[in-house]
């Protein structure tokens, strides 16, 4: 009997990863391609489709494809209604579309959902447990008692848009004093050429164009005040939403991904520790805060789990 | 054939209420007693024991017994871990205490969750709701999927304890900056008393004593301008906490309930203006905010409710 298959896609606003996934979720085969969202939603289909064809070659057992996409979206009614990074895309009917193309069956979600719920399958474990990903914003998922958890407009789950600082940053989003606005990689990296500019002290004076999360943080290793400074207030603000999760969902564990998580050490030990300070010493349920396992891959294993899920035996 | 019905027990700090409910959730009969929590926790078991077989009288067919009591507690194991309202109780396994002395089955459930589930089923209807009571502290308790939501600790949904000021007042919990210590009655309360001791002009001034949170929402009303400030800053902090709960859970509805929601319009208007304000325009996704429907009567129909699904046939 043929091993069967699935595959997963993370359709990201630069690129579109695609992987062959098999039952144990080992990638057997990805690709990588530009979106190009700018030359319109015809174009991106016709290169998820050409993904999917070019995976699942001649004569392969696929059960079905996971697509990872921005939100908002209906994961049960298989549309995007918008989103952010895609532009010009509203009401778009992305899993019925791609099914049509491929004659695969397709499930699409929400693309920090499916990354959390690539994390939950390789913990081995049935624990609850909330993604944040760290990365251009700050994308969250949920899962509780083994699901995907979507909230009554399918929208839940958007920690990124915790309020820790009412009256604070003007958010993308159009709210104030978001944690995205505190703690994404985009944030921490403004925080620091905004100070700069305003001509404070910084080791990385005179190379603002090449910062990013990963040189803030090995700037504050190194000692560099300002960059310890914005490194730390992410690092609080990421707390105070972890005290949020832990009093609201109460899970067991929260893993924190996206690029910014490379980082290691210098964010999970801050923020664990500004979370032993802000929560309670009431009731031992806080959530175990670590790393997440499956770095870039989890959007492709998660999109590709949730395929097996839907459309398995 | 006998009419079922179920025994709800709403047991608080100060007061034990009890109702005999009928299946359409109506209330057949109904007592209250003092807690006398100080005389130990052997006394109050008497109490309960005995307003239980005072209700149930002879021959009545009683499906079971459900009991809200404050936290944190495991529902799963009947056990009540501590609570700062019942002093000297310590992991107390008073769900099977009292069934072995009444006879009866009985379900322990935190009494925020109760009354969620009572408000629940009030309603008629399948949406997920979050209930937040605002009395002494701020109690919450959310229903997904028609089932109470307890996480993987069990002591969810205890949004009283977001964090929504970071570095702000400190909260009885021990954080500092809880939805709890700016929109509980008791907060409410003590910031006019507090600006008034600080030499603030205030139509209450020489009724310090009998300050409720009734009479700053009264006070309020007429135009006092120390009382609207502390009613409105009450009610913004509150809607911070919504659109945290909109973009984490994304429930249907959030309900406002407890003593301070007799409050009526003044709090709702001000809290659903905030809310607007604060919150994303990306998505229709927010939650109607509206008032709870069943008073001081939500925890004893919904333990009565709990023990009709728990043990009902």
């Amino acid at each position: 009997m043929k091993e069967r298959l699935a595959i997963g896609i993370d359709l990201g606003g630069t690129a579109v990863k695609a992987g062959l996934i098999d039952e144990k979720l080992h990638i057997v085969d990805q690709r990588v391609c530009p979106t190009e969202a700018c030359k319109g939603f015809e174009h991106v289909l016709g290169t998820l489709a050409g993904l999917v064809a070019d995976l699942a070659g001649d004569g392969q057992s696929i059960v079905g494809v996971g697509v990872g996409s921005p939100g908002p979206l209906s994961p049960s009614r298989g549309v995007i209604f918008k989103s952010v990074n895609l532009p010009g895309w509203t009401d778009v009917p992305l899993r019925d579309l791609l099914a049509d193309r491929t004659g695969l069956s397709v499930v699409l979600e929400n693309d920090a959902n499916a990354a959390a719920y690539g994390e939950f399958r390789a913990r081995h474990a049935s624990d609850d447990l909330i993604l944040i990903t760290l990365g251009t914003g700050v994308g969250a998922g949920t899962v509780i008692g083994g699901r995907v958890f979507h909230g009554h407009f399918e929208n839940g789950s958007e920690w990124g848009h915790l309020i820790v600082q009412p009256g604070g940053r003007s958010c993308k989003c159009g709210q104030i004093g978001c944690l995205e606005s505190y703690a994404s990689a985009t944030a921490v990296v403004e925080s620091v050429t905004t100070a700069m500019a305003a001509g404070e002290t910084c080791s990385l004076s005179g190379q603002s164009l090449s910062i990013t999360a990963d040189v803030v943080a090995e700037a504050a290793r190194s000692g560099d005040a300002l960059c310890l400074r914005v490194w730390e207030d992410a690092c609080r603000m990421l707390a105070v939403a972890c005290v949020g999760m832990q009093h609201a969902v109460n899970p067991r564990h929260i893993l924190i991904g996206g690029g910014m998580s490379a980082a290691g050490a210098i964010l999970l030990d801050a923020v664990r520790r500004h979370q032993k300070a802000l929560t309670w010493q009431l009731h031992a349920d806080a959530p175990l805060i670590g790393l997440a396992r499956l770095g870039n891959k989890a959007g492709i294993i998660g999109a590709a789990a949730l395929a097996f899920e839907e459309f398995g035996p």
